[in-house]
């Protein structure tokens, strides 16, 4: 029985999923929570309404006009310490189809920083009239912080090695409209390779949580010196169900699975002694057509961008029929404005 | 007798305060300044239609949805030759919130003045459809050779180390509603001290016009390299009513004050000889608690910002209940959205 | 006859002018082209419908709120990979105006572009949920690239020394509705000079395009360094009717002319040692007020900016009451408001 199952046969309430033509606190909806730091304080309940409202806001982008004025005069400041246009770029369109008001604040070369703690920042942000502040920072557990000052609400939009919560949402939402078999469909039981360099990855750290709690049997995979630490994790999650392998045999990873995400090498680890070369790491762990062969015939390709092509991923798979990477990206700004929509519903 | 209270007699007619709802050019609003480049051209009636709308945009802030359709369609382009994230983002969601169109444009780094005198890009900036400018430049007097150029309203954003007329306004606004006695009362024999680099600072300039027109008692103190020819101004302002004193003595300046200023500390001062160091500055003039004790009860504490925490300002002190720091920032919007207004509604 | 009278000859349909205020997708607009990537796959016809939806955008920008609803809703992302405040600025406007969305990417210093190629960016873009594309990069050819990924409707911004079709548009506009004698009338048989670096000028190459369609006796004028190959290009040209001359000499060139257009110098083309130094470039080529005065009484002047006052241009004749420069901007938003429209219009 999956984390998933167990939470659906305690809580056994319907989801109400709201009319997103409307304000959020215009109707009853079930979102208990302020903020979105990660993914590990959702309950299933939750991740169902993100995924049912995703599937509502899909319905808005797919209108001649993409646009509802539910957030209309919401100010949504998007406060980066990290460069991310394509996260930035996915926040800013999801923000503007709800007509909220977007405010861009650059903050690794910004003026607003200099000399302030982040804790001034976020007050002076919010006095400017931030009430939701999406913050990406290099710093593991800076939305904590900023979610202690702020009073309106915080969304992570990445920090440090940590977590990615809205990655790891709308992989979820990717992978259960898209895996071969019934659209929505459980992911219980089905085999989810992650590729790379996990270790330093908010982005496997937040998938590994949402995947593992839909019942997936996931397999972490990599050179040993990119999987530190993971077996123990591994150990302590099956004691409530999780199921994940560790393992630097890509073979075992990849045969028979239904999914592969490759995640994005950083080339500044190789300064660090954690990676021969990008050539080697290519030729042992690239995400090859052959390589994908192995899995299931219909399995599907992921990967959060931006790619680089031919080391962790082929031009041919990236491009080829599996890959879902550009369904990841729209899903993205439908995943985000589901999120914006709910926690402004809760604060009101 | 006061500058305001000796203008208060000379031009008695009631101030008629805009309907912020709708545009300014529907109704009858005795503003006539096309500009604002500095608050010395300000009578005392202008100030106080100043405040009196920026109590209405305060109004318009408290709502739900804080935003009104006055500026509908207006283009107001934002032009920083200096990088001020804080102004430049107070000024645009002020634009917003009268749903104007706003331009930002970066000019320090931009390409739009590559071998460009600042008239050239005025013009330019002007076909491209700005109605208002607001220009930051680190040349006194810049925004008046803009001014003589542009067809529509220049603001000063700030200029070398001249002006800043909406930091002096926001500070006034709030000094009006938060001295200890009764809100929108009179600064009228108020002691307030500015602590500092006054020399450099167009802040304490523009600062010491407004504050000493109210009829405040203004003290600027800071080391005596930076108070220079302050001594002089204080002299000739005597003559018109205007009482400001000029100490070196941090005690004398903050003796039964009612509000303190501290200004930032530009570390490039120390390299030009005028300051010892950022230690030795903070030793004798940051406002610690204990220095704060030396004033009144009540008093309140005031900050541009961005701060150096620990230099100029204690943390406990800039987060402390006197602090009115964050709502300088808050009301710094609602003035913008004033001045906005009145000068959009002159203007047609 | 002119490319222009024999098109106009052969196809003899009158053109219909849209409602700019309404979407463009409501009504029949004879608008075939799903891009604008260079001015020579447009007819004449294609370039009628240009300049008469432009006029109904001049009409546009001249309202008290110059702004229609046409294009709610649509995203318009603005992709530059090389810096250009000017252009950015007036497509962003351009697109605000019609009451789009837009989303600014300045490529050069984005994160958009970190190991990634053009085309998976543009992916990536259009799953982000843009709609239209406007993209300037130093590769001649890249919007070409672009286009072939891109489902929307691509706008080249510019592209290495290859087009930039927006520019000879406004050009053109400008030059018919102002050069003396009566708005909008043809350019038959007018004489114009284009002076400078033609080698590497994009507005040249797309100009000598539109102009000679028009009829205009082109005159191309620079130091021989930079014109090199051109003298081929009008022979080929001459077989179909276009009538262009190259020459070094500025007399020739400014003899009688009924415009002149100064290209901007590059200051980076004396490092290859194309042009000897600026202070010369500018004593043998610079538009001074003395060969202005070669010209006809009411000449014209243009530059496409950012100019280089006292080197291409003297700055007595870029503010003269001959000169067109704040007029070409101007233009600029109103053309790129008409294309903005009609390529919507194709699309849906």
């Amino acid at each position: 029985m999956t984390v998933a199952d167990r939470e659906r046969e305690d809580g056994a309430a319907p989801i109400a999923v709201p009319i997103v033509d409307s304000p959020p606190d215009e109707q009853p909806v079930a979102w208990r929570h302020r903020h979105l730091l990660d993914v590990d304080v959702l309950s299933w309940a939750d991740i169902e309404l993100v995924m049912r409202t995703t599937d509502a806001m899909r319905e808005v982008l797919a209108r001649p006009i993409a646009k509802v004025p539910a957030l209309r005069g919401r100010n949504v400041t998007i406060l980066f310490y990290e460069a991310s246009t394509r996260t930035r770029v996915s926040f800013e369109v999801a923000a503007k189809n709800l007509s909220a008001d977007v405010v861009n604040i650059a903050a690794a070369t910004s003026s607003v920083t200099k000399g302030e703690s982040l804790v001034d920042t976020v007050r002076t942000v919010e006095a400017l009239g931030a009430q939701t502040l999406v913050i990406r920072h290099a710093t593991s557990g800076a939305p904590y912080l900023a979610a202690d000052t702020f009073s309106g609400s915080v969304i992570n939009g990445g920090d440090g090695w940590h977590a990615h919560p809205t990655q790891a949402l709308l992989d979820l939402y990717t992978l259960r409209s898209r895996l071969p078999g019934e659209p929505g469909a459980s992911l219980a039981g089905r085999k989810i390779a992650i590729l790379g360099d996990v270790l330093h990855s908010r982005v496997a750290r937040s998938n590994i949580w949402t995947l593992t709690a839909a019942g997936a049997e996931l397999w972490l995979c990599g050179p040993a010196t990119l999987l530190r630490g993971f077996d123990a994790w591994g150990v302590r999650g099956a004691a409530e169900g999780r199921r994940f392998h560790v393992t630097t045999s890509i073979a075992d990873a990849l045969r028979d699975a239904d999914a592969v995400m490759a995640l994005r090498i950083q080339k500044e680890r190789m300064a660090s002694g954690l990676l021969p070369s990008l050539r080697e790491y290519a030729a042992r762990y690239g995400l090859t057509r052959e390589r994908l062969a192995l899995a299931r015939p219909h399995a599907v390709v992921l990967h959060p961008g931006p790619m680089n092509e031919g080391v962790e991923i082929a031009p041919d798979v990236a491009a080829g029929t599996q890959s879902l990477i550009e369904e990841q990206v729209r899903n993205g700004v439908a995943v985000r404005m589901a999120l914006l929509y709910l926690l402004a519903g809760r604060q009101s």
